[in-house]
């Protein structure tokens, strides 16, 4: 297969991927802004977020900034946003913010000293965990450890479950498509031999 | 935070999540089929896909099943069997195959000894290609290597990219809500100083 095919083809294989722009600072106060695609769920309890860094790529700065300050920002990508996320990913010098050049708002935070996404609607600020090395490929992942979440407030539900939908959170599938979303339903908890109940949004069993 | 608040709300900080069912066989030929919201795409080329395995869990058996056969098959849930998929995470006994619990159904092909779901309309079949520790939280990245792809022919487009949401692929979102998608638009390749371009389905441009 010529490789950009087989780019497009092998990253569509996993699925929806979340839209994540990862917001990270230098020593010397230069910020970066790289969207990522694989933004994965670690665990809740420590709270712990990661993503897969490439080794020799444009994202390179994100992973140098991260070692230099030992902090970054994650901010989901909205309708409004995903077309200046996507232009995040074009080789910029390392002295030219994608900030400045994509017309994201940088947001700064008492005591966190990395930017966020003004525009995001749910964000948080992590500190990092662990860089786990994988020999398959020489990429990284990256860990960080919660430490504030910036949401809003109406999209936080009765039982802990964000509705990032109603905050038009995109995904995106391939290289390079975006999609809103539909929610079929939430699902009851799954017992064995006992049947599903759709719920509702605030996780609560619908009356009959 | 009580624990499932926490849960539900820390499962929705990294955005929309991949939904796929991993089946899995033991040496004694036992299967095994569980959901998985956190498959990510590792590398294009060799072509990579991963999985976070929690070391405590009901969804143990298919690491220990990938360890015995070093096969396993990832397919991707759609709004025809998303409601089986989430009941594959009821805990059901070793002996008692999700397959049979669920109504979904095993395919097997010639060589690959681990099983597909049937009304799954992309999967694929990986040899196990590393196993990464994660200290942080004692969980492991388990990385696959693909080796036999099954799709749609519809779905594949001109330039390699699958167009996952016309085979009905969801999405998740927290620990329990299911979604469908709706394009945005597919994006040109970023490039400094120029205008970011809406490209068709097929990656071509569109004509003015």
């Amino acid at each position: 297969m010529p490789s950009r095919y087989r780019a497009k083809l092998i990253n569509s294989l996993s699925g929806f991927k979340s839209a994540n722009l990862i917001g990270s600072q230098n020593s010397k106060g230069e910020t970066n802004l790289a969207l990522f695609s694989s933004v994965v769920h670690i665990g809740a309890s420590p709270a712990l977020v990661g993503f897969i860094s490439r080794p020799h790529t444009v994202v390179r700065d994100t992973l140098e900034n991260i070692l230099q300050t030992k902090q970054f920002t994650v901010n989901q990508v909205n309708k409004e946003t995903w077309r200046s996320a996507h232009q995040t990913s074009a080789r910029y010098n390392a002295d030219e913010s994608e900030f400045e050049q994509t017309g994201l708002t940088p947001l700064y935070v008492d005591n966190i000293d990395v930017p966020f996404v003004k525009e995001s609607h749910l964000k948080y600020a992590l500190t990092l965990e662990e860089i786990v090395p994988i020999a398959a490929n020489d990429t990284q992942l990256v860990i960080g450890k919660v430490t504030d979440i910036f949401c809003q407030p109406t999209a936080i539900r009765k039982d802990g479950y964000i509705d990032i939908e109603s905050i038009d959170t995109v995904s995106i599938s391939g290289l390079d498509s975006y999609h809103v979303s539909r929610r079929l339903s939430r699902l009851s908890y799954a017992k064995k031999d006992k049947q599903l109940e759709h719920i509702t949004i605030d996780g609560d069993r619908v009356s009959k």
